[in-house]
């Protein structure tokens, strides 16, 4: 009988991914873009194309519009007599730039079957060229601002790309792998232990060396008063005791609107995970496995973050606690692995605050809203990051999908309090 | 510049298909099987993936299920031995035979990427290899009634095929067409013209010669007033001065629930038809064409047809009054061309009821109920016509689309009144 | 401790009302409207307000609805000189009537706090004295036509009344009475007997004498086959049996459409059964009380009737084979009570077609489309029956909830088949 | 002709309702519950039951759900012998409580017609004197904070009736008022003056000083940064402007949830704002008047507020820098009329910072979460705040609509960004 799906095994493995570490920019252009390319390469035109939630966008769809962004905002106004490569792409492929025109729904992203996923590649590449010949050229500051803004962008996508498939492959009954290997059980972490953290007055907020999201600053001193982080994730392990002990059944454990969402949705553990016979079993990109204790629970929402949290007697910690911690010890690049992301364990991870980079998001306590001082830049790449503050909940540091080079102290993901398909997990925090 | 997009050109046009010929069961087997294949070779793997909205089925899918009926119908219970291709095929591509198990939920049927559309081709040959060895075995009379219908199953998913891939086609901004071609202006049918006829008891229904579906019999006396049959379909220049006249603007022309689908809806022509400048265009297999208003008007729903007929002075004809009329003329096989099937016009039309097959399914007044006597057969089989008699209505006739070798008299097809995507037209009827 | 809530007890149960007897249409105009104010004395402002789903009008606008029906039809065209009551309720109070002018959205009716109940009393009120001056003048046979036609209109806003009041009361917790009193028990009608009916063709339909609404006509001709008929209704008793036996769990009983109510309403049991420890209950008019086994099951829709009738080895009749057999044999006037109406079981009940009216309306297999010939007659009141020929199912006979002197033979009431809250009950037929 | 609906003209206004003032629990426990009743009396048995969206209670379900608190959080644990008045009234009256039990569904509440308005009030007598009996009885420390939390629950609905009947009356087209009475036009307020403020760390949250709700405290501190805030409301007049200047057409003004609800709901103006010919009215209390320009604009949603202040320049102000800057100056009782609650425009406010309360809620910038240091207090009271602490945004001060007494500079009250339907209004502020 022939294999039932595609791509359901792999040889090998492809090795960690670096992060670009090119000395020019044409060069990091090359790499970034080189990344999106091989993360969709196990994927078929049929994977590419299908949108199973309004959240989710099709693999091919975010090659499209990483592609857009460098046509639309480098290459129209700053490349002489560009053509567009069509005429209806920037309908197509515009995702919310308001200022720039009409654009097609998001939730009909799925509707959407051709370009096929052959000339999106085709777009990359003529894209690419022009982008090519203009990097080689002399190009002023704010172009270069420009393109370094793009990769960030493209990056942001490349995570985005990875979590959006695992949703689209989950909705498979067949629940097929994007690479299927067996993963490895992972060390036990030990127990969680708590740091001391001082209170008092610090500065938190991106201070200008190096790129950063406009959201990240203006950096601004803030008032911490004494409390505690913990020194690790919470895991499979410590999230199966808390299903054991009714925790998804508790409504005093739970915010009001989470707890609508819990019974409005049947959530009854994190997402992807199912009951096989008696044990829990979790879909990841690797295939269908059975839950690992020792790994960070992932695919939580801000919700369950908080129902566990206050399970434990504990709470989350705000952004702040988070960053000053983080910011405090040195920063470690974060390994990346395009053959599945999944998160790996606490073994080998540095700290004092470990497993901060490249596990899973860490929800905080600190709704996402704009530092003191800030205002979104004008134009439309001001709409990047200032609209969305309201509704939504900030996440810290890294996870096992974000791509290489993209982690930095200061980084503010965000998203709404009932999403569970990124990579978010759960650090917890207590006062002093 | 690349073309934008695949398959939008095509040198030459295949020439129009033959109806199932063969003199065995085996050939017509074949016969029917290749058709779909060809139907489906112009749609890459991502246009045959998508669903854009719950009446449509992906192409895939349409080759899947129609795979597994052979495979659950007759291969497993009738071929000694035979193992399942895919054990959860039957899960995925059971339509809605509740009386075999379960089955994937109908409106997520597009978020399936795997099977691909390659697999599933490999899916179909590996069926027809034992449909093939099973049919030039010794099969008895039940299993060649199984074939027979499984063919004509298949048939209807042809047209089904058609009818879906032109929606999934028409939701892209681009308007890409299945094949594209300019088609030429066709000739004046000439004013419509009234055929009387008498009242009085006549029989209707299928008498048992030959295939039929079961909804087709049995066959019995029926009492007619004398009454008139246009001798042509509505065309749309006709339509077009119904729409110009405000014919959707005008509540009293239009049933209550249709009136309320035309404010949902914003309907304000047919399906399909959009203005470009100041000329009404529509969508077609062979892309966007301007409206040609020798041609019959098309993707109306019940809804629509009932209002034109009541501003026309007229009405729709029952079932019976249409069958009674087509029963007293010979039959003439239409021609079908897999090449963006259309309506194509009155000319060489044969009568005295001119058009009655080949270009539109034609909306009767008639609910869909049993005929007098009607009883499903048993089994799961049985579900097949008889569940679906309730809120549904009676076309008659046959369209452009529809295979060759499946129009007969007696076939009932029936849609709900609001539905719009099937190759639905308008004959009129008038008392005496 | 007081009494929990208004009405739930009534000393003595009003004696049953008479049909309207009185030789002069004034006369009859007077009895028709007090009885709508005696329905509605049980009822306090707040029962007369609430609409607890878009099929239910607040007790208070079916008050002041028919009497905008008054006013527009016959008071303002007819009457000299004649002022609206308020200038608003023409908004507020028309139903349907598209050709008369704007109207408030139907699911909204329930936010109209005011006018009051006791206002539109007043309303009532105004209006009778100018229509008992109007009728007291030399009026025409057209208004005479018109005052009949908004008399038997008030008449069915009658029946309504008590069909969505029922609804709103069973919508409490408290699930309070509108008139409380303790019913008996039914005597046992015993088993069904089969009536044998003669084919060939009859004339159906209303033949002019008396009043008829538009849509009981044309009188004509149709093809009858022999069949059987039940000579009573389906017994609680039998439902039992039907949900004992998994009516409600078995897919092949039912229509496709009916399958998916089932599950989308969670249907176990006829509309307003409960649970109650071992036993059913059911709420009705008169308070909650024990399932009798020897009245007629009320209160299921079409999809039920069907099913169950499957599942009996039988099928419902056409309306024409219904019309048929009552047509032949005497009528009897049914006997109304407005107290609490609720069927009464077999007993006393005539034949050979026994419990043809008075107790349940009896869903037919017939879709409700115009008899042969038939046309909606001009303007607004010519909106009345015709613009709902679609979707919807025949029921014949009458309902213990009809008011008196509103049942006939040819009556054509009419439901879509998910439709519960009528007095809807089942008769059974069968082919010879 | 009669009058057309009830309660629209009054000849005298009530004079103004003091604050609760009497030295005796007992005394203040009647002060408040009679002022409910008071600003029940305008509205008769219909009025009372409505429900026009979610959001919204009927006034009868806020008078029985306030009295039922006292039931079952004083009474019942702490009153031997006690029982209910109602068994059911448990189930239909408690609000959110989930750890007291089942509930009624919220969406619901207006499907309950009985118990009537009038049976409310005899539950809310008889509750009266067992309290009445309790309270002149030896109480403890803790039955006394309970009732005292129970008299500001009651204070908080006080607020809520008065809103949701402004809801419930404005979806009427007649647009009756609760009590009508024609307004004055308030004086010019003068151009607005901004207040420099300063930095530094304060405190802010209540400091345990008489009553406060928990989700004021703890009190700590919290590092500002020097700031201006606008010495007056945003008014009429102002938000005329806005909306002249196309404020609800430009989407880079808006945040991006906010864009959505926008174009959803179809927004234009605030709340209430109705076009008549060329002039804006607004819906009020006591009817339909013209706009009045230099009254505080009220009933916008945070997202307008927030769009308001960047197309203003300015930004909203942070709970923190709001509590400081009131905090300075002495806090004035607000009047309160119970003839029509309505924003009564700057004439007399005292400041610096003027109308701080008795106008409109001030929507501020910041999200609703725990000041650092909370908890919730167990029991089914401590489900009292601290569980909305998600997905709303903090306002601050309060309203005309704001019982007398019930005001406080530390008092934060919450609705979602999108909800209008409070008397909010807005204050603008700046970065230094």
């Amino acid at each position: 009988m022939p294999p039932p799906t595609t791509a359901e095994t792999t040889a090998d493995i492809p090795a960690d991914a670096p992060a670009p570490a090119s000395p020019t920019l044409v060069g990091r252009y090359h790499e970034v873009r080189d990344l999106t390319e091989e993360l969709a390469a196990p994927l078929g035109p049929e994977d590419q194309t299908v949108q199973t939630m309004p959240d989710v966008s099709p693999t091919k769809w975010h090659r499209a519009h990483t592609t857009w962004f460098f046509e639309t905002f480098v290459l129209q106004p700053h490349r002489g007599g560009y053509q567009p490569f069509h005429e209806a792409f920037g309908y197509l492929f515009n995702s919310y730039y308001e200022t720039v025109g009409a654009r097609h729904t998001r939730a009909d992203r799925g509707q959407i079957t051709r370009p096929t996923a052959s000339e999106v590649g085709s777009y990359r590449e003529a894209v690419d060229r022009s982008m090519a010949a203009t990097l080689s050229s002399d190009i002023g500051e704010a172009v270069h601002e420009l393109v370094t803004l793009g990769l960030h962008h493209e990056q942001q996508h490349q995570e985005l790309l990875l979590m959006d498939i695992k949703h689209v492959l989950s909705c498979n009954p067949l629940r097929p792998a994007y690479l299927a290997h067996d993963p490895q059980r992972a060390a036990d972490p030990g127990p969680l232990r708590w740091l001391d953290r001082p209170g008092g007055i610090v500065a938190v907020g991106h201070d200008g060396d190096g790129f950063a999201y406009d959201n990240e600053g203006p950096r601004h001193d803030t008032l911490l008063r004494p409390h505690r982080l913990a020194d690790r994730l919470v895991t499979n392990g410590e999230w199966q005791e808390f299903v054991a002990d009714g925790g998804y059944q508790r409504p005093e454990l739970w915010l009001s609107d989470g707890w609508a969402e819990v019974q409005a949705g049947g959530w009854e553990a994190p997402l992807y995970w199912e009951q096989v016979g008696d044990a829990w079993h979790e879909f990841t990109l690797a295939g269908r496995h059975e839950v690992d204790p020792h790994r960070p629970v992932v695919h939580v929402s801000h919700y369950e973050a908080d129902a566990f949290a206050r399970w434990a007697g504990a709470r989350l910690p705000t952004e702040q606690e988070w960053e000053a911690a983080v910011a405090a010890q040195p920063f470690v690049e974060p390994t990346f692995s395009a053959a599945g992301p999944h998160p790996r364990g606490a073994e080998g991870a540095v700290g004092p605050l470990r497993q901060a980079f490249g596990e899973v998001w860490q929800w905080t306590a600190s709704a996402y809203v704009g530092f003191p001082g800030y205002t979104p830049p004008p134009g439309a790449v001001g709409e990047y990051n200032g609209k969305f503050m309201s509704g939504q909940v900030v996440l810290r540091g890294s996870s096992c999908a974000t791509p290489p080079g993209h982690a930095r102290a200061t980084y503010r993901n965000f998203f709404p309090p009932r999403a569970r398909w990124a990579f978010s997990g759960v650090r917890l925090a207590a006062d002093a």
